[in-house]
């Protein structure tokens, strides 16, 4: 039984779009027509001033809050801080969440068929950047009727995506909430993902992206997911979880089975991971996150945000070594050299990347006190209670 | 031509025990007979006092200083350090570097030939560990007759074969330089490891590590190479040295090819690897790796360090995420604990990991006084010059 405090039971829902006119992508080519899955919690008040964009980062889907059915054993992938009282209050806001184009969670991506050739796109998908997730986004904001978002928040990518909403449509976005994130990849970040995308091309069964209605490249595809795990935890927080603690044996194997916890865990994620993810989808969304680069074609990051409108919380959190707290402070320096109202906060966490989905005390007070100031900047009438 | 201040020409020479009676391993096997395959330079003098053995890390060889041939376009792997008036200085040194059992650059490993079978030995080769090298090392020292090392010295796992020397045979270390290194392999290094042996075991070419005579799985080796190379740079430095340019392109290429100049590095490292690099060795060395904690079996590490004897050189990097400063002040406090004379420099580098093997301004003065200090101590009369 979901708890009192949760959005109970959802579904997904799907927004079909450039059915007639494709829609125009960064690369120059064009995709349509386009689907976008995304669930929503909460009611949009009378004034539609309570809308709030949930965005998901790598491997996140719309299913962000909430049970799909009394079987599930888990909740949607942000459920600590998506519900009645918890950060994004569903009492007060109508919370949105929509999976990404390129994705393999009911949107449209590389698995999906390819109209003019009845097969899956495969590596004919046109290659997307975070600002086509975000332009798909765009139709779907219209389609809701909501004429502009309270806030866009998101961790990691889809603190990204946050960020090139407010850049994009600085009409459009109220706030930005932007946790454990980055205005531009760096080659560490670049690195890590070509790694993976290397692991997956390895693997026969990839077969160049065509492996559709065959085995998927399961194996390559691990490593890849198996590459990330370590870049979301941290040295410490492997320690803490792990240390050196032996799996099931009593002393060293001596062989290549499974001697360490940390060893054990990471071979589960990794094949666990290969049952819900596309292998492809995982290269076009790993390439669209190495392209982000808000100061592309400007002369430094601040002029990238000259025109946005939007107030920003920014946190990051000191064990975080993919995105380190490092990048966040020059994220904010370039939206203050702007004269934008910016709260930051560099978060005491010992978890690494994922803290910005683990610290949820701090996350709900940090999130729900930025939320509150907004609403009272728009105006008391228009929110929900 | 080799410079002034090069050793020159060099062979590598091996040396084969362990005959009739196999050497007795950590994990209860044996394994005989073994060759080792080593490298001197410099001379050993008279009161036989001013030998020094060098330690590689992973991937490294014999082969430390100097050209094979006239024609060799590089030197060693450790040349910037091993030479006349370098830090090791081959005036003054008899400097010698042996691979490690379970290698695959002369030394006895699983693509050597089982004597059993004559077939080369692939899965059937024991785990060996950090103390099984050491023990084959210490076989080599009585054949070339030195009695007592002045200094053992590595970096990384060079570093972990260091203290095992002064921990195995503290009456035949003088000293110990111990370089970006740790006595203890923590969860982060087992996992990234582990992902890497779980590249390899995911190509099919790897066949269970039977793939002698036919072709190797060079596309998982190189996967885990490539994750290697990523640990041992840092941050910072692929900032400085890759930073988000592009490698040959004008503008991002929108499909699957090489975009940044951080890739092309990493593909052209990684295939360039397998071709000089045995996979099965991969899985052995790493499986070393992981098993290394001096601390095991006592009830900490000062512990471990009962006994000691020698002096120690500890060099941590600041940047070195891989072996961080933060596991050589644990192993400086456990040394001093046991009222050793220890040396520890913390040095600034952006370098990364591989700051001990670029850092050679600051290596050479530290380890050349280091070494001084060491002959002074033993007796000037001793020493070559």
């Amino acid at each position: 039984m979901p708890a009192e405090n949760s959005v109970g039971i959802v579904r997904t829902k799907y927004f079909t779009f450039a059915r007639d006119e494709p829609m125009l992508l960064d690369s120059g080519e064009s995709l349509g027509p386009i689907t976008l899955a995304y669930e929503s919690y909460g009611e949009l008040n009378e004034g539609r001033s309570n809308a709030i964009l949930i965005l998901h980062a790598l491997s996140g889907d719309a299913h962000a809050a909430g049970y799909h059915s009394l079987e599930d054993r888990k909740p949607g992938w942000w459920d600590d801080t998506i519900g009645p009282g918890k950060a994004f209050d569903t009492d007060r806001y109508f919370v949105v969440c929509s999976n990404v184009v390129g994705g393999c969670a009911g949107s449209t991506g590389p698995s999906s068929i390819d109209p003019r050739t009845g097969k899956p796109y495969a590596l004919n998908f046109p290659v997307v950047t975070i600002h086509d997730m975000v332009n798909a986004q765009r139709r779907l904001m219209d389609r809701l009727g909501i004429p502009r978002w309270l806030a866009v928040a998101g961790g990691s990518m889809g603190g990204m995506q946050a960020l090139q909403w407010a850049v994009s449509y600085p009409e459009l976005v109220r706030s930005a909430i932007v946790l454990a994130s980055t205005a531009i990849s760096s080659p560490q970040t670049i690195a890590f993902n070509e790694v993976g995308r290397q692991a997956i091309y390895a693997d026969p069964n990839w077969n160049h992206g065509d492996y559709y209605g065959g085995a998927p490249p399961k194996a390559g595809l691990a490593v890849a997911r198996m590459i990330g795990h370590i870049t979301y935890l941290s040295d410490r927080s492997m320690r803490q979880k792990f240390g050196r603690r032996l799996q099931t044996r009593e002393r060293y194997g001596y062989d290549f089975n499974t001697d360490f916890a940390v060893e054990s865990y990471l071979r589960y994620k990794g094949n666990r991971f290969t049952e819900r993810f596309d292998a492809n989808s995982y290269l076009y969304i790993t390439k669209a996150l190495d392209y982000f680069d808000l100061s592309n074609g400007h002369r430094g990051l601040a002029e990238a945000f000259r025109g946005v409108k939007a107030r920003f919380l920014v946190a990051s959190f000191t064990s975080d070594w993919l995105y380190p707290p490092a990048e966040s402070r020059k994220l904010v320096s370039a939206l203050t050299a702007n004269g934008l109202d910016v709260t930051y906060c560099d978060i005491e966490s010992s978890w690494g990347h994922d803290a910005f989905l683990l610290e949820v005390e701090t996350m709900t007070s940090l999130i729900g006190d930025f939320l509150r100031r907004m609403e009272r900047i728009v105006g008391g009438g228009n929110a929900a209670s």
